[in-house]
């Protein structure tokens, strides 16, 4: 995975790596889950409760930490790649800091590029990225499976409306349970706030919300089944396909877009349609050359 | 102006547009100021103080009334328009709002069309934003003098630092100074981040930190005076169009990549270059040509 990584990194354009993304994408193992929420909410603790959950059930897991603060860098901090406690000889995990965003505001090039190579080498990708603005709406675009994580007493539940991102998850799950009284509440809160957008009771997915401790691992047996009843809702409804055909079409716009332009996106808009299973990386290399012959 | 802003949102890429921008570039009148600051500052009620003094002063004024909520409808909220209590038969005086941002992240192209165009025909031209992310780092591209609002008890000098905007206004206002004792020490507060930014003290620009009361119209005379002194600060210095010339730069350099993408810019980097009396628009013009003929 690092050496498939860091040809990716080395040479985003080259044939090799086209290759290398075309044979990941045409073979998806993995159920890839996105988890967000507010800073400080925990989301790193719940990643390692997962993780391991996850390896004593003997499921191999791919984790990419979503970065927050690189955008003005460009590059990961140091800080998470420690922010996990996996052990190193342990080849069943395999952890990957990334930058959160391009400098146009999409999610980075590499986070998408190294969900479908985890995906196909793992059972579990987990992405795991900070609710800060659009992340919330970026997680959509990667993810089967989205998780929203609200600590009690935030009054996230209320923000959760406002903001519109009442519309995105697949999971909630109050963290930090063990304050008791506050977390119950959050609870409550929480549902009503699917309630009112709509969003329980719905046949046949009805919003699951959690309570979880990760410092005492309560819920995690939970959470990880909520995980596979929605990736099996997925399936029998056959949603996982198409939910994954809409990823690869809107990745393709933005890559288009990010690379040749909204005139230029123009230029190839017939080029832009793709059928599930073509490989979306396949399709941008073909216009990348459209354009060079243009231009040359 | 409405004719001229409504021919500009129009037919955006046409040779009228392009000849009517060209000349408002050629002939700049107008201060640009920019004002920002957290939601609930109090800017509109400045910006309503400020422009019955300018008129009151008899200078023109422009306003355009960035529109944060926006960037999803992409068009501005009829809330903003009515914000401002200006006199509908005085000529010398004209308000827009406008959506805040494209939906690449860039200020919205009519943003700095419109600031053209007032900057060509009023005495002052304010440009009103909401501190919300990255719109303190827009307003340095598109005005002269940045203003940054803050308010008494919001803990806003510490967050001021910590997000950077620290390096960005050249003057400092403590909004709703009624409130007394709360309102010195916000000033002393922001006294202290700009000096430990070491943006005070400076040789010959020592940024103005005001206590404003909109309301009792306290502190817009001395407002409106550092004002002046920073643009004649400007103009003594040789800065006045150096800053603009940057700022056509960046302005170019955005609209290509917004128009033609990442690898479009590449195959045009030369004509990226201008001269401080060259017309970005006409540059921008004559690179869509080139892009028209590679693809015809």
């Amino acid at each position: 995975m690092a050496r498939a990584l860091a040809q990716v990194e080395r040479a985003p354009d080259s044939r090799e790596t086209l290759d290398l993304l075309n044979r990941a994408y045409d073979e998806p193992k993995a159920h890839v889950i996105g988890i967000t929420g507010p800073p400080g909410v925990g989301k790193s603790t719940l990643t390692n409760a997962l993780i391991a959950k996850w390896r004593s059930l003997g499921r191999s897991v791919g984790v990419i930490a979503v970065d927050p603060s690189s955008r003005r860098t460009g590059g990961a901090l140091l800080g998470d790649r420690t922010r996990f406690t996996t052990d190193p000889e342990d080849q069943g995990v395999y952890v990957r800091s990334m930058a959160a965003r391009d400098r146009l505001g999409g999610l980075a090039g590499l986070t998408v590029s190294g969900m479908v190579l985890m995906r196909a080498i793992y059972d579990v990708v987990l992405i795991e990225t900070v609710g800060v603005g659009q992340s919330e709406t970026d997680i959509v675009g990667v993810a089967d499976t989205v998780l929203f994580c609200v600590q009690p007493g935030s009054g996230d539940s209320l923000q959760f409306i406002k903001a519109g991102i009442v519309e995105i998850p697949h999971i909630v799950a109050i963290t930090k349970a063990d304050m008791g009284a506050p977390a119950r509440r959050a609870m409550a809160d929480m549902k009503g706030a699917l309630n009112l957008a709509g969003r329980t009771g719905n046949d046949p997915w009805d919003i699951p919300v959690l309570l979880l401790s990760s410092m005492h691992k309560q819920g995690i047996e939970e959470l990880i089944a909520a995980f596979d009843q929605h990736v099996s809702f997925l399936q029998d409804n056959a949603l996982l396909m198409s939910a994954r055909h809409i990823q690869a079409k809107q990745w393709l716009i933005e890559a288009v877009r990010e690379k040749f332009g909204r005139v230029g996106m123009q230029h190839v808009v017939e080029q832009l349609e793709i059928t599930p299973t073509d490989s979306p990386f396949e399709r941008l290399y073909d216009i990348s050359q459209t354009f060079e012959k243009a231009w040359s």
